[in-house]
């Protein structure tokens, strides 16, 4: 055939995420892949009538195009959330609604990225962003990150010893894939050094509003100073993924620059989908609905991890997320987390390795489970066959493994 | 601030269209300038129903995360469409579903632009692939056309002359802006020189199903057997644009690439507004709607040529298309159409100057008149407001008017 592509398709693979919701779109597995809201929490019922409602006020505007920066009514609700929950003095004209946040990472990355610049981003990091970013020619400075959130001193080493520094991009709470949530000190600490290296700093922020317990902390938008924070979210995980409605929140002179990129994209994110969320959070309680979510996944965190510590060995790390969809686990070296999942697919389970959440190596010891899909009796039957799983393992007979767990 | 873009972004303006649409949406302007199909084939009641059954029938898997390919009930239903209409043998593996056509073009630029590559298209030709393929780094070489097509002979020669040609984009039926249709030896050789130059063709048939009279054309994916040709299409203007609901079809080793860029851009194109698609061609007689929306474009087709015919002056030319929702028209040099149209907006009328849908330069005298978004008395009022503006214009004093013209 003889076609060319472009370089860049080079960098292209498929995420260890959505081929594993393919695969497990088939057959018995049970699947902590995916980063999946409960099905029980989708809002069925309330979409029928929310959509008789659009299409009774709306009519054909419903189905007909519709302006790039999104629906008024579904700006101003997210503005007007914004304000109300994160204290900062925004309108409806700095918000554009998205394609899920998924498109607000590509957004980012036509908007600031050329071929060889460089993404400071937490060490792990959310896979998707790699995706997102590399077909841009970026590289990535995977910066130490703790339970406190990225290590700001070694990043300002880092942003120091680098002249293509681009962005930072960050996930402050309940970050996937590790959980952790960020301290006040290391958000306060990585605007001071973001306004000193002049670079603009993206807060993705899907899982904020699923805090399970403690204190919630200021987003990094609500505490610039400087205009330079890119504030992301979506409705996937507190509404709906399946509606793929996210948005951008930023200063104008940002804004606009999206708004063009998004234009070539896709036009405009669906008239109908923005319109339906919009209406669910006018004739329902978005904070109550959120409530629920919020309960469901704090009981499947709390039946995965009651399930970890009975079944798997007590030198497999496991962090304790405050919220959000995910943990993370770390075999003692040398287990390799990728041939712990192939035993562990054969077995009718399935989690991501590791090392998809590392753009320069790394990560092979790791894995991110994520508890929000599964129901609670099914958590611990798929923990059960990871246990089984990691029996198999070479290497792992020098595990202690809990004295009640099943084999 | 201090805050750096990519280079990229100086490349990045307005679409013409999408501006005008902001504009239009407010008060009282009669808007020839985006390609609306009509707000009254819109199915809204249809839609009501379709949207019951689906979220019935699917329960929270409708509002879930699904496969970047696309609904396999949606992928489907396109793949046999295509088959009883273009007479191609591919199945539901071929198609990728898209968040519009306008994202299949963002697509094929991630797919097949590298930074200097020049893609070659008519003249003129769609303002949103310019938009689109422009962000890339790539150059334009737009190939002088006429009511035939595209001149292949000058394609080649140009292909020849270039070292860094990466695709050749082409809108074969009533294109945008020109509504011209492309002969079928036009399209045979196409495929030919595509053929010697090993150069991938990517074929946008939004409006094909628009025929208001005369023969079917074959399709170039149907003409195709070197494998080189990517088929793009929509929902748009033959159920709903609101929705975004487009697809590509390809031979299989190009497709895999889309689905990689697609998977990067916005994961998957919503569920919902997917599983709608297929459940209204499920439920209802497709053909026959479109039949309803051919009808009613022709009418509105033949009112803006009885207008135009009535009020304009006869040295205006203008084109008769054969299906679709665009015409073109081209002042006398050396009238001014931006010009023309800044008075227009005055008067309340609005269209797309020409020189939006030429990369290179060109196009200042001609303008793109959408017909098929106003009803039947709009459209006469319209074109006489543009008219009146055209009276206004400097150097307009030598053109003919019709005697029966209104001033």
């Amino acid at each position: 055939m003889g076609l060319r592509f472009a370089n860049r398709v080079q960098s292209m693979k498929a995420s260890a995420v959505r081929e594993m919701l393919k695969l497990t779109a088939a057959g018995d597995v049970i699947s902590f892949a995916g980063g999946l809201p409960p099905n029980e929490c989708l809002p069925v019922d309330e979409t029928q009538a929310v959509v008789a409602r659009v299409l009774a006020e709306h009519g054909p505007r419903a189905l007909q195009y519709s302006t790039t920066e999104g629906c008024a009514s579904l700006r101003a609700a997210i503005a007007g959330r914004m304000r109300r929950r994160l204290g900062v003095e925004i309108t409806a004209e700095d918000v554009l609604v998205t394609t899920g946040s998924q498109q607000a990472l590509d957004l980012t990355g036509k908007v600031f990225l050329d071929e060889g610049d460089v993404v400071f981003c937490e060490s792990p990091t959310y896979l998707a962003a790699i995706s997102a970013f590399r077909p841009f020619g970026a590289g990535f400075a995977d910066v130490p990150s703790d339970e406190h959130g990225m290590v700001v001193t070694e990043l300002e080493r880092m942003l120091a010893a680098c002249e293509r520094r681009a962005l930072v991009y960050v996930v402050p709470d309940f970050q996937n894939p590790s959980g952790r949530t960020w301290s006040l000190e290391r958000r306060l600490e990585l605007l001071q050094v973001a306004e000193r290296y002049e670079v603009p700093v993206v807060e993705d922020a899907p899982y904020r509003e699923l805090r399970f317990e403690g204190e919630e902390l200021p987003a990094l938008f609500s505490l610039d100073r400087g205009g330079r924070v890119v504030f992301t979210s979506t409705f996937s995980k507190i509404l709906s993924p399946g509606l793929r409605v996210g948005w951008i929140a930023a200063p104008l002179p940002l804004l606009e620059k999206y708004v063009l990129a998004k234009q070539a994209a896709d036009l405009h994110t669906p008239t109908l989908t923005q319109l339906i969320v919009s209406a669910f959070v006018e004739a329902h309680d978005l904070d109550a609905h959120i409530a629920g979510i919020r309960r469901v996944c704090r009981e499947r965190r709390d039946a995965m991890l009651r399930a970890l510590a009975q079944h798997l060995p007590r030198q497999v790390g496991v962090t304790r997320p405050a919220g959000g969809l995910f943990l993370w686990l770390e075999l003692p070296q040398p287990l390799d987390a990728r041939e712990w999942l192939r035993l562990c697919l054969a077995r009718g389970v399935a989690f991501v390795a590791g090392d998809a959440f590392h753009p320069n190596g790394g990560g092979e010891h790791a894995a991110r489970i994520c508890f929000s899909g599964t129901p609670e009796p099914r958590i611990e039957e798929g923990v059960k066959r990871m246990a089984a799983a990691l029996r198999e393992l070479p290497g792992a007979g020098s595990l202690s493994w809990p004295t009640r767990a099943a084999a």
